[in-house]
């Protein structure tokens, strides 16, 4: 099997492009994995899976990422993106992302929901949600990030 | 390289959430891969990868799916999901995904059709073909999902 | 952690087909990557990752890929996909890919500056960009495909 993520940190930041794929890329750079390989993953902690913050990730590896994107081209128009992770006492814990037309403050309310009810679906008890989230006004093109990499 | 998938079953749900996203989260339980980390694949059955429904997997664990979702928020509008695997007798198969606005019928019978032209442009011979379907009627907000996932 | 790819190459390629998904899969078997897993990845060509063209990947191999794929069923329109690696004299690289309503010479000039901005925003030096697009005017249903596969 493919090894099971043993650390997890979240992010989340916004930026500009002069294309759709370079706002993304630059939005990635800026949350600070814009150098490795995201692999999209549906969005479970891995049961001991430990928050580490700060950790450097080698170039172009591949790395499990639960992860939200927007990116939009009306200028004026504010987009948001959030990733929040629910942390049980004793088990696996749950990621969601959020992406829309939001503030950052009703982006993490709507995801701070999305996280209860996630637990409260599976009977768990929720211990901890971390919370991150970004929102941007569009210039040109602009691109609203937010993620949680699953490393080792 | 990573390791190439073992075994596989094919699984379909449907489910309400509060928000798309728990929609999603909520069809996955209900299929019984609501625990994992899909890794999304297109979507080709490895040669030997035997048919093994009722597999634990552990939670968080990556795991390679070939699958397909839709959601919606239009009360009384029917949406489905289908996955459907081809099987030749001695080689690799394919797995096709569907989704879109059909009854369950609709879906297991253009799915079907989709896996007979993967095998008729790859000319290889057809010995069997899995398929599950779900449709569903949504209420506030609804998610069709079906899916392959791939083990070891 | 999973393993660093350490081969690539590129390729793009369209088709028709009887749906949309048997439409990507006919493309993806043009662009000789059809009976493989693609595990879609963003999108950093890792450090002395090399260039080999003709490689055989086993069947159903789950292999790490940049991509981008458009499906048309409006008969008469031309949509395009395009592949682009930017080259570092001695680190990594950057991956870009791009579909629209493009003929193959427009995708290949916005993808050549999508890589330059890529390549500016890191403050890194470009040796080379390899490229490969392809455009198609749909027929029924059409698809445009492009990719960066990364293997072993």
């Amino acid at each position: 099997m493919l090894p099971v993520p043993k650390k997890f940190f979240i992010t989340a930041a916004a930026a500009e492009g002069k294309s759709k794929l370079t706002a993304f890329d630059n939005a990635l750079l800026k949350a600070g994995i814009g150098n490795v390989n995201l692999v999209r993953v549906s969005s479970i902690l891995p049961p001991e899976c430990e928050y580490t913050p700060g950790m450097k990730i080698p170039y172009g590896a591949l790395v499990p990422t639960a992860y939200g994107s927007i990116v939009s081209d009306i200028p004026g128009e504010t987009i948001a993106a959030a990733i929040a992770v629910g942390v049980s006492p004793d088990s696996f814990g749950v990621i969601m992302e959020l992406t829309g037309k939001f503030t950052k403050e009703e982006a993490e309310a709507r995801i701070t929901r999305m996280v209860q009810e996630a637990f409260e679906v599976r009977g768990m008890e929720l211990k901890e949600i971390k919370v991150q989230a970004v929102d941007h006004t569009v210039e040109k093109i602009g691109c609203a990030f937010a993620a949680a990499p699953l490393w080792y």
